[in-house]
Formats: C-alpha cells, structure tokens, sequence
C-alpha cells in the first residue's frame, strides 16, 4: 500500500456542531476513516476526516449548511462499491455514510413504484417487495444501494430490457451543498416541466447534491423466467447471434458474455467443468407461452452462428445454475491472482463494432502475454476486463493502464463512450474530456458551479 | 384577434452579415414573419424580426456568433405544432426556421440507430426507414420535427411501451447562444461520462442550445400489430381496467381513452356512429401468438371492469378504421365551435388517481355547463381537455383558464405535474414555480445562465 494521504482535522467549532447533532453517529476513529476512504478499486485510498452517519433528511439539511459555513467537503458513502475513485475523500472533509438512512418510505402497488432512502440496497428492496410480486431490476451486480446506484447512474445486466437507473427514476429529493432541498419530479409516469434536473442528478457522482429521498419505478415480477446457456466457437459468433437477436426486437432481460478466459477462471475458481468456449447467458421474461417462443428464436439466431450445447432452465434451483457461472466470473477473475485487487475496464460501443473491438483487446492482451477474462453485458455493446492487480506489481498496472488507454481509444474510434456503467470519478477524468470536447465540459463545469459554487461536494471527482 | 406586437426590426449590421450569409434563405416578409410567430395555441402571436432558413451546422454556427455579437435574440421554429406559446418572439430577434436542415444523415441498420438533421419531419423518417424493417415510434400526433420533438421532450401514444424523446435520444450535437458546437453523447446504448446533457436539453424548449443534429434509436417494425377498441360504461371502470392491465405488466404499445363527449364529436366531426361511451383503444406489437394471448389477458381484464363489444383488428386497413376514431378527436373538438382554436390542458396524474382526477374535471365542466371531450393517454396518466375557443370569445377563455387552474391544482395534489407533454412555454411559468419550489427553480435558471449567459436563446420561456 503507498503511503497514506492523512487529512486535514476538521474545524474544532464544526466537530463540536456535528457532535451536538450526531452523539455517536459521528465518528473519527481511524480504522473506520481508512475503511471510508475507497471503494472497490485500484484507486489510491483517501480517507475522511470524520464520518457521520445520517439518519434523516433534516439532519442532513443541517450537516449540509454547517459543512457550508465551515466550507467543508463532504463526500456521499453508500455501500463502497463504487470502482472508479468516487469514494476517495480526496479534499478530507467529511464523510457522510447513509448506511443508517435505509427505510422504505412507501410502496406504492397501484402504480408501481415506491419511496425510498438513499441508503437502501438494492437486495433489500427487492426482498421488501417479494411478497407484492414486484422487483425492481437495475442489477450492477454489486448489492449497492440505491441512492449510490442513482450517484453512478447505475446499470448493469438487466439494462437490455429494463433500462438502467435513468429510466427507473421518477423523482429526487436532494440538499445542495448550501442545505437547500430540492425536489426534481414528480409520482407521475412523465412530465415536461422544466429542465430535467432528475437525470442531471443522476450519474453525477456526488458531485452535485445529496440525496434523501428517491422514487423509483417498479414492474411486476415475470410469470415466467427462461434462462439458457449457449456456447459458441468465437467470440465474433457469439456478438454476431446478439447482433441478430437485437435487430429481430427479441426481448431478452438479460444478455450476458463471458469469453473463454472467464470460463477458465470460473472453472479453476469454482471446480466446474464449463466448456472453455465463449458462451452467450440469456434470458426471457414473460409468460410460458411467450417465453418459449422466445426462446425458441433465440435459439434459431444462435444456432445459424455455431452456438451449441444449448441448455435451458426454468426452475429457480436451475436458473441458479445456470447463472452460478456468471456470478462467480468477477471473484474467479479476482482469484487468479494471489492477493489480487479488482481493476475493472467499461468501455461501451455500438454493438456492430463489439466483436471487433472484444477481439482487438483480446490480442492486445495476448501480446503482452495476459489472459485476462472479459465479460460483457453485450446487449448494450458494454464489455468489462476484469483485471486483478496485487497492490505491490506495478509492472501488471502499468501494463492494465497502458491496455485500457488503448481499448478507450479503440472504444472512442468506434463512436463509443469510455465508460458504460462505472462513471469517471477519479479515473477517467482525462477520457471524459477528450471524449466531450472543451465546450461540453465548460458546459458541464458550469452546471458544477451552479448547484455547488464552492466545490464542497465530492470535490476532485469528474473534472 | 389582439393587437399585433411589432418586433424591433434587426441592426442594419447583422441584417447585412445574415444577407450575405444565406442569401434568399432570410426572409422579412411581413406574411411570413406572422406565420412564424406562434405554433398551435391561443397565445398571443409574437413575430420575429426575420426568418433565417438555415441549412447546415455550420451555417447555424455563423448564424449564432452573429446574433450574439449583436445581442439578438434566436427562437428556433420546426413545423409550428407546438401549443404553449414556444415558438412565440416575445422579444423579436431572429427566427432560425429548421424546414431546410432535413436530411436523413445516417441510418445504421446494425446498430437501430440514425442520425437526423432536426428539421426532418416524424413521418418523413419513418417513409425513408419503412422499407429497411425499421421505425421511430414516438408519436405526438403532429407531424413535428425531429428538433421541436427533442426541444419539447415530446412522447404520445406509444410512450407506454416505448418511452418518449428523453428514452430514445442517444446523442445530440448542438450549437451555444455564441456559436459554440456542443457533442452531449455517443453512438454506444448507454454511457455513465459525465453529467447527462443529452437529458438536459430534451424538454429544454429551445432555451439552451441549437440543435444540429440527433442520433436516434430505431425499433424492428413489430411482426404483427393487434389492435382493439372497447367500451365501458364509465371513466372509472375504463381506468380501473388500465391500472390493471398495467399491474399485469401487460406489454401494451399504445393505450388511449375517449371519453362519451369525445365520441360524440367524433361523431358528429366524422357522419360515423360509435357508441357514446368512455372507449379504450388498446395495441398490442409483437408476434402473432405474443399479441393473440396478451389480447386475450386484455378482453379478460377488461370484461371484468364491464368492457363491452370488443372489436379486433390486425390488418392494416382494420387497424385504420379502428383508429379512426382516435385520429380525428382533435379536429372534432375543434369543430364543435365555428372558428375555434385549441386549447388543450396536458396534467399527468399517477395512475391511481387518474379516473379521480378525469371524475372531478368532467364534474367542473359540467357545473360550468361546458360538454368539452377528453383524451388520455391513460398507460401514463397523462389525459387532454380539448377546448376550442374563437378568438373573440373572451368568456370562454376565461372558463377554459380557470378550469385548467384547478385541474393542475387538482393533480400537483394527486402527485402529478401540471405537463405531461407539451412544455411550459409560456402557458405555465407560475405552474412550474408552483410544482417546483423556489429552490429548484434557482437551479434551473442557473443552468440557463451557464449554457446561454446573455439570455438569447427562446427568451421569455419556461421562467
């Protein structure tokens, strides 16, 4: 571990402030500190100078103007599973975690959706919601929770056919970092009135508000589930099958790669026995019927691109095994490696240009002598190398850097987007400009400046 | 029809410099200059000064430094179907018409995505895509352009299934108030770089940016179309059957209701002889069995809620007839009245409080002795009171103006917006404070500070 960052104590009048409001929600032990100064990344560690753990959106109103009047940074923690440096306290400051800030506000059955504190995760409300026989979709994997899912702007395996959190959002309840409240929507399905401060907020890493309330949509829990998994003789089949389902408007929920690197990993990891073949994991949501007729096509598609071995699921004990591949291929991928860290790439490209640019990367990391695994939500044209880098082999992180400044310059060439899902934050801030261009940013910088002119929330993040 | 405003005539300067730059394409034409002065609404007309028919990118750049050298305001104008006064020059300036910036830039079959220039007409790109399998299904009604479509954050009658601008819009290229080209997004399904702007300037009407061209994302022509109209013998069941269905995560496409008063225009518009009763038309994409059982899960749940006389269709001539109806509400509520003019509310409501909502409003109407038609595109809640109004009829106006009142009060109680679709304009600028809240507003002026700091662009809109 490089040497750690320490930050600057808070002012002595805003501790004993905080102390007042928060008792024992506040916090400045070091072990605790050093756990809030990273997410689940590469990223060098920069912890807080205190944590308070919030419980309302009163209190946070209150956090917010007494940081504002001490021009103090504050910084939104969650889960800690954010991959891209948006945790790091890179200016001190506080840290606001909002792990206690979990209730389920409302459910609202009849018309589908519900109200929710940003520190819910997203199993949680799931499991809530179980017995409604309604879920909520967006899937990064991770059992993050949902006001950190909004921050990132959050997708993930079930995108393909629900959308990520920018369309699972109706409405947010925020603070600016003056303590203001703000509110960007309304319960209603749609609306044109003003700007549409919802998805502003949404992906903006912390950087513009806090959240305190979120409303989402909610869908009914399928009739039917049909999972399979298909194997294919190279990746440019397996992307060409989806190409093809996507064009015939197929509605797959979910749309999965793994290349026969993960498959490996999977098998070293879990002591499976899984063909070591690029392989397509599918599935359908709806009614028996039209399930199956789905997945009939689907089969058809794969078929006319060499996938075979075509294995069908429908129970919840067999989808379970058929998805067990799918679930372990980040920790196997970590496994490789001993005292690994995850480093995760997430390029996204139009979907004409994935298997090119899958089997470019591919041969890029074979010339340096790696066989890293790539799993990819490739419905959207999003694809991940799951690098796992010890912190002490610089040589395997220079070489990760110098892999992924040439995948996003592969990914920017081919009209793509240097980051499908993780977001910029600490990463990525030299992509996102050459990405935009000087006048977006400026444009972007602008925003920044209106809901937060002393750059105290997340400050160092994006820009 | 009021006194006419005469706008401030154009420096001699940029008069000059416009003149050189597009030659014929600017116009002063005292007729012309009416006609560009309002859309499709009782707002009072506004003319600009002069019209620039602008036809590429780079025209508009030069167009936009000029008129930002002079400080002269620009209001953009794409088929003039808009209907909260977005189109009105309320401080002159110049009118940028789109007619002339309307090619079809790229279709990318591979990727279900094209790229339009903003003046390209709804059913102009679905003519061109027909014959590659392909379509773009938001539908307002109005043959509106591209651009005022984007700017308006329109959707309509398939945005229950297939989300409106805001979930299909992948990127935008946009020009500043002082020339600036902006790029908000990629050619990729989805990206987490940095702030969303792509959202921000859908629904913008105008008051942000100039849009020069929008990458769309396109849909496989559905296999087969079903469609279907019932009856009901009240709003209330018609609506109750709704939330059902949409509980049910039936995958409706489109799902519109007409109210008794609405068939009875139709009727007498139309010489036909549709039942006068609260009617549902439901459509259903996809393949033939999908569409036969969700229409049989449909007609089920509809008989439930005392739906009546069923009538199917699946051809394309049947399925005409069968929306017939529903096409001609419009001209037949505005046929009620000789020399009437819309004048069309647009709340959206959640769905639970929708035939409440329609309840109470048909209630005030019929207190006011008023038999106005109302339309919903009720799978969102969102329903239209269609008046119309001569010009010269003040009393109704001021009906029409205090039942929209309380209607909006009516839903920002239910949790709903006082515009589903149709903007703000400068119909509801004291609503959107109403709805928004001080706070919020701030915000939203901020952001049209940094993005068009001299107040060029559409000014006097939405604030």
């Amino acid at each position: 571990m490089t040497t750690q960052i320490q930050p600057q104590p808070l002012a002595p009048s805003l501790l004993d402030a905080l102390n007042i409001l928060l008792g024992q929600r506040l916090c400045t032990h070091h072990t605790v500190l050093l756990q809030h100064g990273h997410g689940e990344s590469h990223h060098q560690p920069a912890p807080p100078a205190a944590i308070a753990y919030v419980n309302s959106a009163d209190e946070l109103t209150e956090i917010a103007r007494l940081c504002h009047q001490h021009r103090t940074p504050m910084t939104a923690f969650g889960a800690g599973t954010s991959v891209e440096g948006q945790l790091q306290c890179v200016a001190g400051g506080l840290c606001i975690d909002f792990s206690q800030m979990n209730r389920i506000i409302e459910v609202n059955e009849a018309d589908l959706n519900c109200a929710v504190e940003p520190g819910v995760t997203r199993e949680q409300l799931n499991l809530h919601l179980r017995d409604k026989g309604l879920f909520f979709p967006v899937d990064p994997g991770a059992n993050a929770t949902l006001g950190g899912m909004v921050a990132t702007g959050a997708s993930g395996t079930t995108t393909v056919r629900y959308g990520g959190m920018k369309h699972n959002v109706l409405s947010l309840n925020a603070v600016l970092a003056n303590g203001e409240p703000i509110v960007t929507g309304t319960a209603a399905r749609k609306s044109s009135a003003g700007y549409n401060l919802t998805e502003l907020i949404i992906g903006s890493e912390g950087t513009l508000a806090l959240i305190t309330e979120i409303r989402l949509k909610l869908y009914g829990i399928p009739e039917h589930v049909l999972a399979a998994r298909i194997q294919f003789p190279s990746v440019h089949q397996a992307v060409s099958s989806v190409m093809d389902m996507m064009q015939h408007g197929l509605p797959v929920a979910r749309l999965e790669l793994l290349d026969e690197f993960a498959l490996k990993a999977v098998n070293q990891y879990c002591g499976s026995q899984y063909p070591q073949q690029p392989t397509l994991f599918i599935e359908f949501h709806g009614s028996s019927t039209s399930t199956q007729e789905h997945a009939q096509q689907a089969q058809y598609i794969c078929q006319e691109y060499g996938g075979s071995d075509f294995a069908w699921a429908s129970t919840e004990a067999d989808k379970k095994r058929m998805w067990h591949a799918r679930h372990n291929a980040y920790y196997a991928a970590l496994a490789q490696v001993p005292n690994g860290q995850g480093w995760v790439t997430d390029v996204c490209v139009p979907i004409s240009h994935l298997a090119q640019c899958i089997e470019d990367t591919r041969q890029d990391l074979s010339d340096q002598g790696l066989d890293i695994p790539i799993v990819g939500h490739v419905g959207d044209g999003n694809f991940h190398l799951l690098f796992s880098i010890p912190p002490d082999n610089h040589t395997l992180l220079r070489q990760a850097l110098d892999i992924n400044q040439r995948l996003i310059q592969r990914a920017l060439a081919a009209g793509g987007t240097c980051t499908g899902e993780h977001g910029i934050g600490l990463g990525k801030k030299h992509y996102l400009q050459q990405e935009k261009g000087e006048s977006t940013i400026t444009i972007m910088k602008g925003i920044k400046q209106t809901f937060d002119p002393l750059n105290l929330l997340n400050p160092g993040k994006i820009f």
